[in-house]
């Protein structure tokens, strides 16, 4: 096994998190000496243990450490946060070689925890492989706003929904549940007041249990002409309304009101930046999509393409306002998910590595 | 080997005569003894020696075909046609057995041959799997129309060009051969007078030199308006004008224009149907789709997706015409051409086997 074969087994801890890290990244790390796997680790869950930390924590004698390299996805922290600095943790145990799968972004490390390891006798190096673990964590700390995708599946003919006011359920269940997963991946959820009203959807995540569930947003022009009924408002989690009026009306404590005179794509980046969101999933409708895409502002799209067709009068995605140019993106992948393709694009700026 | 083997051989040989055989189908030959292959062949061009009667032709010794099986995509003719019956000549060649991948549908035919072989001592069985070598040859001898194709290529947003008159070129040379094939595989292909106006396309085949080339049909409400600078005008092979007018012009005499009060898409396939095309491709615009769509005449659709945004205001694909209801596909398959992603979906009712 070389580098780059523990370092992928590193990455494949990290991503048992998924879902769980909030605002952290993904982190996994693997332990290993004399060729033999001592330990494998990752950060299970927001304020929990550090991968690093919970690495050793799996040895069975703490000595073992002594002269090991350990591999982890991410670039150990040097600061006290929620939990003491993993490079402190990592030099006192006697490793004696630090594999880093990427430099942290975030200012508070930063190379100060390489650092701290070479200034304690601990060789490092940094061999990269790993950005795509944290892709809206690495862009957020780069550009100083969320990464966002927008999804939307749509018939072979380019639409989302069919003509008319009710919601066209296209894609079969494995593209659903893949959806399920794209929602787990990111902090906040988009949708505008017309989506809520014909889709009515949940936006929830089912598949797993989490933490912090993404923050549900509708953005809307009046909060008060909302139906309070739909299906959203019975979910558990935070839900924001993104109105240009005050709510009058009295709602549940988890459900926040917040009013601009005009909460553009680039205004509500803004906001969610200072919240500390890195990642937005913009899922509906056309319109609003239109105006992600104009504002230069869809980082990824995500489309499950579903064959069947709407005809001429059907709603077609990303749809109204005009974007000023074409952008290319660059494939990411395809996928098929039985009669469902899921294609994936990423702004050209937007990729690493 | 066994028989779906050597069937396989044959399909192979049939396909080698793609778009050469005009109305004829693709039939493809293996001529088998002792579990060796002693000929193979195929029907090179319309006009031209069937498949069997080529096959035969190339043993060195036609003794050598006493005894064996003959493996042929498609039923045996037995009729005086542009060439003698096959059956008469694989009977007399003293060919034992003959192995038959789908029986022939066009009514000429339609178990004459195997009932031919039979009563002149050779044994048949049709073994299937080589329906798919002729798509709109079995529909048009099933349904009496051609076997309509709609192809366009889109964004990932599904608009098939930018907002504006100008074309918008959206994929890359491995998909644009791709849709050469495509169009080989074709009798005819229809625009709309918007679309040779806007994208002013060739329309021919360039990577085969074809001996009856895909007429090329624009679909207009008055033929004295196009402008016949166009390309189009420019290359070999047939032209048709389906037009609510008369041409009052004089045009070069490979251009033909047809009247009619109302050019709908069942209107069309009908004339195409009485003119003996059985495969027509539809290549654009969007409103001309959309009618296709419209009229439950889309049977296939080919769409390419390229990996960029056009926007709010693009123009969608399939647009304008509502279509009655949402029609359900079988997809058929996807394949990458580069970052561009073919889909290839076909009605359910014309999924064959």
């Amino acid at each position: 096994m070389q580098d780059k074969d523990y370092m992928q087994m590193a990455a494949q801890e990290a991503v048992k998190a998924e879902g769980m890290t909030w605002t952290n990244p993904l982190v996994g790390a693997v332990l290993v000496k004399n060729e033999q796997v001592l330990a494998t680790g990752y950060h299970h869950q927001y304020g929990r243990e550090h991968a690093e930390v919970n690495t050793l924590a799996h040895l069975s004698d703490p000595k073992e450490a002594q002269g090991a390299t350990l591999y982890v996805t991410l670039e150990p922290c040097s600061h006290y946060g929620k939990q003491p600095p993993c490079c402190k943790k990592v030099a006192e145990a006697g490793i004696k070689r630090v594999v880093i799968g990427q430099v942290d972004p975030h200012q508070i490390v930063a190379g100060k925890g390489i650092k701290y390891l070479e200034s304690h006798g601990v060789q490092t190096e940094v061999i990269g492989g790993t950005e795509n673990l944290n892709v809206a964590y690495n862009f957020f700390y780069r550009q100083k706003r969320p990464f966002v995708t927008l999804k939307y599946a749509m018939s072979i003919d380019g639409k989302i929904n069919a003509a008319g006011k009710t919601r066209t359920l296209l894609t079969g269940d494995a593209a659903q549940i893949d959806v399920q997963r794209l929602r787990l991946q990111n902090q906040a959820i988009l949708i505008g007041a017309n989506t809520l009203r014909i889709d009515n959807p949940l936006l929830t995540v089912r598949i797993k249990n989490l933490p912090q569930p993404p923050i549900k947003i509708v953005l809307t022009r009046d909060a008060n002409q909302l139906d309070f009924s739909s299906q959203i408002f019975k979910t558990r989690g935070e839900i924001w309304l993104l109105s240009t009026t005050n709510l009058s009306q009295k709602v549940t404590e988890n459900v926040h009101c917040y009013t601009a005179a005009n909460w553009t794509p680039t205004k509500i980046v803004q906001f969610l930046a200072e919240h500390e969101i890195q990642s937005l999933l913009v899922e509906g409708g056309s319109n609003v999509q239109a105006q992600f895409v104009a504002a230069g502002l869809a980082d990824e799209i995500v489309t499950y393409v579903a064959p069947l067709v709407l005809g001429g009068t059907g709603l077609p995605a990303v749809f109204g306002q005009p974007a000023a140019t074409k952008s290319d993106y660059q494939l990411l992948d395809v996928k098929r998910f039985n009669q469902d393709i899921r294609i994936r694009v990423r702004r050209k700026e937007c990729l690493q590595e």
